[in-house]
């Protein structure tokens, strides 16, 4: 059976498809900005200091002009991004230009970078689907400046801060009593922190595989095998520069980051770089996995070879003998002897018995 | 039928040219400058400051000299490289001779070089050829001096500056109010974007491979692998030396440089780091594709072997029955009995069938 | 027979397991504190200075608050991890809640770290278990502040300190003379000498295997390969962090550390760059190792095919012969001369014998 | 026929010499100085400023006493390594010892060092053998002090220098003007320059290497790829030290280094770099080519194995069919009907018919 | 027959021996000292200036106290290393504790250090055992202190100081008129220098074995690929780390280090390096070696393939047609023909004849 038929009965074609290399391949980084505009965009202001906080939901951005400077600390979180929504709000808080052209690319490289008094993150939020067992990205632009954060999501259906949400209306907690800075760290610390509960999933999928590998070995395995080294390139694609965003910031002496909150990003810094070594040896427990399917594919190859030998052997002497007594002489000698058929039955038994236990000896089976 | 065979039939032949491989080793860092002339030199004058524009065509270069020292900012774009051409208006700018030297160089690695006032960038755009389906490079020399751009092409058919052409022509354009590293960035930056683009449709090209690798994988399909490597290979020599340009523009101190240009150097380099970094992603898919092909040929191999086994296992019995009862004794046990043969034919079909019961249980096939 | 059951024949399936897999890629770095609270906690407290000492033993860590401001040296040993101990603890000693959610992580990448007055080192104590045949970790916090040492142990049923116990207890030892940092000293010069028995153990498992493949090479080895394979990843990730841990405390300009201890310190590091080297061979000792097993699966198959290839020539003759005199034709040359069979068998015979001849002397087998 | 014969067919065994290997192993940085004296030393002196230049030739080195302080530049061109010689030379003009030992030693590793008021370098010019299609080395010695360059050459029939001496004969070339740094940079020049002289045919080798193995892919092609394999190990051994030498002098401090010649040796450092980096792609196009070879063979095996199986498969129906109808049994249905045996012929024929239009359709061959 | 078989019949069981790995896995830096003491201590003592110098012998160290402090240059050389002896003489010269454990350490990296006025160095010196073909390491310690230098050897049967001691016997020799710390470039010099004549014979080896692989290619040639492969890692286990022992002592600013021994220090580095440089080539053509093997045995098995391929097609029509002319069909054309037999036998031998010629025509063999 050809591998294509193989699949199409296991039903994994899909599990080949080149479409998750094309998601993996396609990159924008504003060559031209042909990112689809965002059909629902919905802005959420969180307007706060010690003492009290404000919540606000608009459909637009125009409303979150009067938060600029009102002396108190302000997260804009947009999520679905318009071009000109983000272009109104980039503009009211003085963000330069080639940060909406970041903010507006597809799949760039997750950066960190100081712009004219604005402290400018742009990294992935990662999610596991389930369905697809792929590893999904979400683009998130972070924007810090004088007593303000603005986030710009892909989308509005999912992100990871609800964590933060709840510690924002807690009065007493860290985030309400520090600088707007602390709201940043707060952000990068729950995306990495995400980023290992996508990463478990993912081991537990290489489990799967390897399981399945150990115990089948059939050409599903592969293909799985090659998925899971697609999505190890996703994931490598966000730990590494993420890794230089966070050691960026603690390196950074912009005024916008409080001496007292480096520790904190020191922390991201301790988990990203986990992520990165436990990245690293994902790749070596999916690489030993690939040995262990192509030696097995190899075992299997082997033990058909012997199979063929082994009959190969067995029916040696039949041929022989049958060959030699079914010859069309005149003289054949015991031919007329009562029990020359069963000794020479009896010697193409035998002689395949004796070559049995002779492999067998050898350890060939 | 041999490999070649195949190749004539599928009319791939001309994939596995060692043309491609000549092309990507000729290298010639003037070691004797034996550039061919071209026949038809093509210079365009920009000369603008952020009130007007002036735009000439000149088919030499002893025009330009005017323009040295007008006060105002110029682009010269030669295209259509000529010794004598290169010469002339090197020395009216005081370009050193070294430096034109590199710009009659041929594939050279790009670099970045201050020499005497002037710095200099040689690199190469990057265009996708759809019909041998190669990465095509044609190199590109720019010299920033005091109020001047002068730019170097190899030949007049192409380059990947028309935006900033119709950028030029609108006086509120931010390049009409800046100074002339302000041109220098558009320049850069619309050269590694186009980067893009060629590495988008060399994405294409994976992505169909990886598509018959895993629909057919026959030998053409090691041959187009080994084509697109000998591109990614063109890819790589470009992708990491201009990464070292566009950071030596951005660490070098020249007051030829503006500060407030800086930012913008950053962004190409973003964009840089993000095409080398899919550029290894590249690679990466084309080895996972390199290892699924082998696999598959591995497989079809085992595939073959099966049925020789089977066969050999079908063909034993009827091997070994007819052998016994061919055999010419006088004796012959039921050779006189009236079902005595249909008794032999039904073994040689009932073992058989029972052996095929077997091996599927085992699952061999 | 198939893979499997040729290792469940050899008992062999646990060494697949990916049970082990799941062990090593199993990470927390305090995404969600879900590390199980010790349901028994020991703390054992060192207070010493050069002319006596004092060892206490309590089950939490209240007792713990008057040893803080004694003027002597406190070593706080706790062994079992619980939440609120650790927290109470932590509070008393002015240790950041960040180094209080790392004592609480579970396999987090070794790290120092110095935070608020307190330098903070988080690693693993590595054993060998012999059963399992796995280096098993055990994660170890030590905190060092002015005049105390705080550790935090996973469990209370081994560590690698007893010679250090003894030590404190001979008021003419070293440590008895000196500051805090010196007991740090010890403890992380006794985790890394113990680094060097667990290496021994696999490195004797490292020589079994060795020789497993070179004498028989079946399916078992490649799973043992494997399995070690998996072990390396668990040093690698210990030794690499651990060597940074300690040149960054070499490095470090902390008050905490006595200029004199640099040259202990010193000592360490020259260890776990050993330690590490020492794993970097390992690796290229195993990957051999697995070129071995594959040559030698190989070497089977080519074995098996001559087999198969010898006995299919000798089967040649032997067929053609009988095939041409089994025909009924009337007319078969020598058919009924007296000789004529034996001549037949004979060239059966001398034929196959004259291949067989042939071959040796190309040097098949 | 076995791999040797093969060789001695094609007349290849001294393609897979081990003298090649034993050439490229031989390394004597002075452990015992077991150099061969030379038979024959030419000594040429150009001693000239920018008014004029006088050239002299000598069959030793005492005559060259009278130029170290002449107030002109002097080249003394030393070919032919006497250790007596080299030991005058380097007394008279203040050399030390070190470097003395380091002109007489054999293949050293390319290096530059500044001892006592000399600076020092010590490097290979390349040559290609046609013949052998090996890269020859012939390591050169330039020492650079005040006013002099001395270069000592292992043998008189050739170097690189031809341009070198036509132009120090111009009296109106940049060499003439300048001081003794930029004739120590022309020589640089001119060797790096005919690096590229020989990886162009180092290129064109593999290139036919390439084709031959796309073409034919026989046992000579590993051999011929081997060898440029090793070919190779000479080329990077010669380009990374090579290239850290020009950076050590683009470095480098000294006195006898002209500001004003830096710009040339950074566009050596240019060269050397582009030459390395062909280098690197010279070694992916040889993997890739060795890929290719193996895949090829393994193809080839596919092949055979395919027609055996098609072979045995057209056997298996006459041979069970033969085997069915020759049994010597007493009641075979048809065997006395007219057509029988031209009916099971017929299946003899039908059946493999069959057989193969099932396994096109299966895309077997 | 099995691999083992094949060994034993070759006498080379031991060349596959764990034994070797056990040795370079061994290692302990100190975690007990269970280092055998020697039986035997050789101490000899050269006390000199650049006026006389005495030599004297002991068995113990106790007597070299009277050189401490007597104003000459004093080497104390002890050959077999005993705890007492060891901790006496450093004691004595104020050598620190730290030291002693090194010096008293089993096969430690190579390393340097300063700890309290004493430069220490600790490094192996290499011999080609020809017998086993390993390479074998004695490790010594050098302490250089102001006015002496203390070397600890592992055992008193060989070194590598001859012309070192020759050279002090030498009242005009360069170290009678220098400081102690050219005493220590001496005797670094020379151990570095031996590694070039440990090299040179592995590289003999290297020659040998890839001579064989070309030659002979049969399971001899891995195993000695193999060992090749375990002493390359010692090999660089030792390269790498002395070439950062002697970076570290060009780097130091230690007052024992006479500026003016620099450039020897120099030397020795560009000798570590070229060792280095040619390690690396050594493990490329080693691994090309490799290829080649598994090419060859690759290209065995196709031979054998085709050979059956052959014969299974030379048996094809003899079974074909002696299948059909022995069926028992009453009437079966040309059976009584005259020239019947004849005619069949005649295809028989046509038919194969004619496949030769087609499979020689497609290159098959
Ligand atoms: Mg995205
Ligand atoms: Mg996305
Ligand atoms: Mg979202
Ligand atoms: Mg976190
Ligand atoms: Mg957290
Ligand atoms: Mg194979
Ligand atoms: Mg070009
Ligand atoms: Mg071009
Ligand atoms: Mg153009
Ligand atoms: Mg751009
Ligand atoms: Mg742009
Ligand atoms: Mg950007
Ligand atoms: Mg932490
Ligand atoms: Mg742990
Ligand atoms: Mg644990
Ligand atoms: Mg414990
Ligand atoms: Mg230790
Ligand atoms: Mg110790
Ligand atoms: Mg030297
Ligand atoms: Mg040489
Ligand atoms: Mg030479
Ligand atoms: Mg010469
Ligand atoms: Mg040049
Ligand atoms: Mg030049
Ligand atoms: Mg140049
Ligand atoms: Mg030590
Ligand atoms: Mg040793
Ligand atoms: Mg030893
Ligand atoms: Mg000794
Ligand atoms: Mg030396
Ligand atoms: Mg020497």
């Amino acid at each position: 059976m050809s591998p294509q038929k193989y699949l199409r009965y296991f039903g994994l074609n899909s599990l080949f498809g080149t479409q998750r290399t094309k998601e993996i391949l396609s990159v924008n980084p504003t060559v031209l900005p042909h990112r689809e505009e965002a059909t629902h965009v919905e802005v959420t202001v969180y307007d706060y200091d010690s003492a009290n906080i404000q919540v606000h939901h608009f459909n637009n951005v125009s409303p979150c002009e009067k938060f600029r400077k009102d002396g108190r600390i302000t997260w804009i979180n947009i999520e679905g991004l318009r071009k000109s929504d983000v272009e109104t709000i980039c503009t009211t808080y003085d963000i330069h230009p080639l940060l909406i052209e970041d903010i507006l690319s597809i799949n760039q490289r997750p950066k960190m970078d100081e712009v004219e008094g604005v402290l400018f993150c742009l990294l992935n939020m990662l999610f596991y689907n389930d369905q697809k067992k792929t590893v999904e990205t979400e683009q998130i632009s972070i924007a810090l400046g004088k007593d303000f954060v603005i986030s710009f999501q892909e989308d509005a259906h999912r992100d990871v801060f609800d964590l933060l949400r709840s510690r924002l209306n807690m009065s007493n907690s860290k985030i309400r009593q520090r600088t707007a800075d602390y709201l940043l760290y707060s952000m990068l610390d729950l995306i990495v922190d995400n980023y290992f509960i996508v990463m478990e999933r993912l081991g537990e999928q290489i489990e799967m595989v390897e399981e399945e590998v150990i115990r089948r070995s059939n050409t599903k395995s592969l293909a799985r095998i090659n998925q899971l080294r697609k999505e190890l390139i996703v994931l490598k694609r966000n730990l590494a520069p993420v890794r230089d965003l966070i050691s960026g910031i603690i390196r950074s002496e912009s005024d916008l980051l409080d001496d007292r909150t480096t520790k904190y990003f020191k922390d991201v810094y301790d988990h990203i770089m986990q992520a990165y070594d436990l990245g690293e040896n994902y790749r070596d427990i999916v690489t030993g996995m690939q040995d262990l399917y192509i030696n097995n594919v190899n075992l299997k190859l082997n033990e058909v070879m012997k199979v063929m030998a082994i009959v190969t052997c067995l029916l040696a002497p039949a041929t022989v003998i049958g060959g030699i007594f079914g010859m069309n002489f005149e003289v054949i000698p015991y031919a007329h002897h009562k029990w020359g058929f069963y000794f020479a039955v009896g010697c193409m038994l035998i002689i395949p018995i004796w070559m049995l236990w002779v492999f067998r000896r050898r350890g060939w089976f």
